[in-house]
């Protein structure tokens, strides 16, 4: 078997200075603020640095080695604490550990024969989180991401109010309709086209000063049903929060599914201080919740929530494979939930949440989500302080959107290409920081605003002097716009 | 910060200590034929054991430790070399290494600015993949699994037929027809119920021989439009290969789109010598390929592969988000892929295959494979000169399906109650390798034919004194039935 490389001996030595490259590469420099958080290429050189072509003969363990050094040189650091750039970031150890176990122990989430461990620890750490939404019973699982747990919403919704929709599709029932906020995450769409149910169907509810007000009986597509409210508890953009309470009442007037989308913002629900952003939610009929983004778990971490209690889930999603499900085995047949699934291999997701929880305890991650609103309230103070940056309005959340007004265009709000001009600011310092691997933090237009920057906070490693950091970087980047 | 257990030395002294504790209970005992292929604990017992429940307060770093310790001694080892159970088994080190470094760098596979190795290496890796299937160009993508793959293929080619379904939904086009085999995998009538198509629309064609013969002109819904076949490369439990040159004719006479499950028989096409089991697959339109399976890079690795050129994957599924898919970006936008997908945050998938790739060469998997399919055949010709050995049939590739006679049944096929004894025979003998953690099978019924088991043997870091063991086990485990 001589070119297979399946030597355990070798195979761990290689593995083992590997283990050593990714804490010297990527957890002991990645998260040094005197490193870069990124080492910027244009996709041309890049691709030529990294000898990126398969071959037909494999090569020796130190050019591998030089692989995985490479690999690691030109990725994104995304647990530096100059990294703002999406809604997740920061590193933890326990968490990390777990994810290696996971990775190493290679085993799917669907039966307890070949899962057992993971199998009663999924629902332990859905039963924890459903607590914290305030259900004392219910169900759901962890998905790939939150587009696919708001796409389960979606899909449990519609079985529920017609459940022959599984066997005779879309056809055997009528037009449904789904309303969400205008600044809703744009995998409630996605998921509408790809039940078939279409984008045309989605109604974008006004949102009025970020408050969403929803009558379903001004239903603008005629005829059309209304199956489900999509709420957002922290947008994505903005981190803005829709007044649960409001929509649970639209939602048991008018029979509706009421589905919270709060992959983003789910993790208030842990502080004291601040979950009344999510008042009502134990109204809702189902919750996605990402982990992985402000608990730092890691991708991918999103749990889909349930307060159902009919097995509603497994209903709309078996399909009863007998060579996966037999229901002749051994044991309590129940705790195969792979079937809920519309996946069959199914990733391990549970571990590193758990033990990351088992380190800290609730109490450490309260602490953890407090510190992040912290540090985004004393970026807002000393933005509010110093000239140049605009904020879009006072954050709700640890999002802080803000229009960075170069030198050339203060006091000039009224010159006729003020906005054209502004536009073009975010974009050139954007490139020159990512050029320079000083920092990275996210912009975008929205509506009518012009291109502003969303800086996001979560990371409880994250420092004051970072945050002046930032303040001072962006003023050194565009001090000459 | 106290309590929030933030601080990068003692959280690197954690995760080392964790990697000790995998490299040997996961990767060494995990992987020695002296030890259990797994601990069984009937669900209460394990429950007690592992002290799941999570709490106000952290634990301590020893107390953590033996959590890694817990949750590695009581999982099943998909890596030892009696782990027969899934169609996944083995452990390659370059893609386990490649699986830690993944993990450490955290992100997602959405845009060049913060995936920028891993846009350009998903490209590269899904050309080489295409380049077996025998397409010089196409598309593609990473998917969470073969069951997302193929649920793609099946959106597709619905957008292609009828691209007015993303906006209007299924109301706006005629009833659809979905062919697929009896012996498919469940995951095609999962994505029809998904997709709104409905159940009742997947047309399973009878399997004759273990060939499709497929007529779409005789299509058993009246109106409905035929769109799509989708033939299996490898089906799940019989390793069947459908004659695709056939299929492929029906579907270009019939203007079908052509998908081809391959999640299990891909990995075929690295080999010169039996790759002729998918002669034709370069007329599909689409395949769905498992690297996670035969080639060991471990879960998830599943490829979505198009033959399409036109953007059609994008089109589909584009949502043009502002905040991420920024149009006035410093570099070429084609390259943040991640629109083309049904999720928004995507995990890296690519790195563990490539770096293996890498290290063994395309003539190294084309090794492992022939390996396999070497193995199975010595598994075949020992069990047809042994008594109480019956083969379903002389197997296509690497699935060895077979009943175990016990003593008391051999020579009695003609007593009444033979179907329904010999259908408990596989039962018992799973209970007992597995309570004594021996070994892991797996076993089903399927159509008229009672349980039987189904061995797979695709880890080429097996051997023949492993398949010797296999077939004495089942022997002492049967023999007083």
């Amino acid at each position: 078997m001589d070119g297979l490389l399946l030597d355990h001996t070798e195979g761990q030595s290689f593995l083992t200075e590997a283990f050593k490259v990714i804490l010297e590469e990527v957890l002991t420099k990645g998260t040094d603020v005197n490193e870069k958080v990124c080492e910027w290429r244009d996709p041309a050189e890049l691709q030529l640095l990294l000898d990126l072509e398969l071959r037909e003969d494999g090569e020796n363990q130190q050019q591998l080695m030089q692989r995985v050094r490479d690999v690691a040189a030109y990725s994104v650091k995304t647990s530096h604490p100059r990294f703002f750039n999406q809604l997740f970031a920061g590193v933890d150890y326990h968490a990390l550990a777990g994810r290696f176990l996971t990775e190493a122990l290679n085993t799917s989430q669907y039966t307890y024969e070949v899962a057992p461990v993971f199998v009663l620890m999924e629902d332990v750490v859905l039963s924890q989180l459903r607590l914290l939404v305030g259900w004392g019973e219910g169900d759901g699982l962890f998905c790939p991401g939150g587009s696919a747990s708001n796409m389960y919403a979606m899909n449990v919704a519609r079985y529920r109010a017609f459940p022959q929709v599984k066997l005779k599709g879309m056809w055997s029932i009528p037009q449904l309709a789904v309303f969400t906020s205008q600044e809703s995450h744009y995998s409630v769409g996605k998921a509408a086209s790809l039940l078939g149910i279409g984008l045309e169907s989605v109604f974008l509810v006004k949102v009025n000063q970020r408050y969403i007000t929803l009558n379903t009986q001004k239903c603008p597509l005629f005829g059309a049903v209304p199956l489900l409210v999509s709420a957002t508890s922290g947008t994505t953009v903005q981190g803005a929060f829709d007044p649960l309470d409001l929509i649970a009442d639209v939602c048991e007037n008018n029979g509706l599914w009421m589905h919270v989308d709060a992959a983003w913002g789910g993790s208030v629900l842990f502080s004291k201080k601040h979950r009344q952003l999510m008042k009502g939610i134990e109204r809702a009929d189902s919750v996605t919740w990402n982990p992985h983004k402000m608990l730092l778990t890691g991708l991918q971490c999103s749990a889909f929530l349930l307060k159902d209690t009919t097995n509603l889930l497994k209903h709309c999603h078996c399909a009863n494979a007998s060579y996966l499900f037999q229901q002749d085995k051994f044991y309590d047949v129940s705790l195969d939930t792979g079937d809920k699934s519309i996946q069959c291999g199914r990733k391990v997701d549970c571990l590193k949440l758990w033990l990351m929880w088992k380190a800290v305890g609730t109490r450490g991650l309260e602490g953890r989500v407090d510190q992040a609103f912290q540090n985004a309230s004393y970026l807002v103070d000393k933005m509010k302080k110093r000239e140049g940056f605009q904020l879009l309005n006072e954050p709700e959340f640890v999002n802080v959107c803000f229009w960075f007004i170069p030198p050339s265009l203060r006091g000039k709000q009224n010159i006729k290409d003020y906005q054209e001009r502004l536009s073009k600011v975010a974009p050139v310092i954007k490139e020159r920081m990512v050029r320079e691997g000083s920092m990275m933090v996210g912009y975008q237009p929205q509506s009518r605003r012009v291109n502003f920057f969303r800086m996001v906070v979560l990371s409880p490693e994250i420092t004051l002097q970072d945050m002046d950091f930032f303040l001072n970087e962006i003023e050194r980047l565009g001090v000459d716009l």
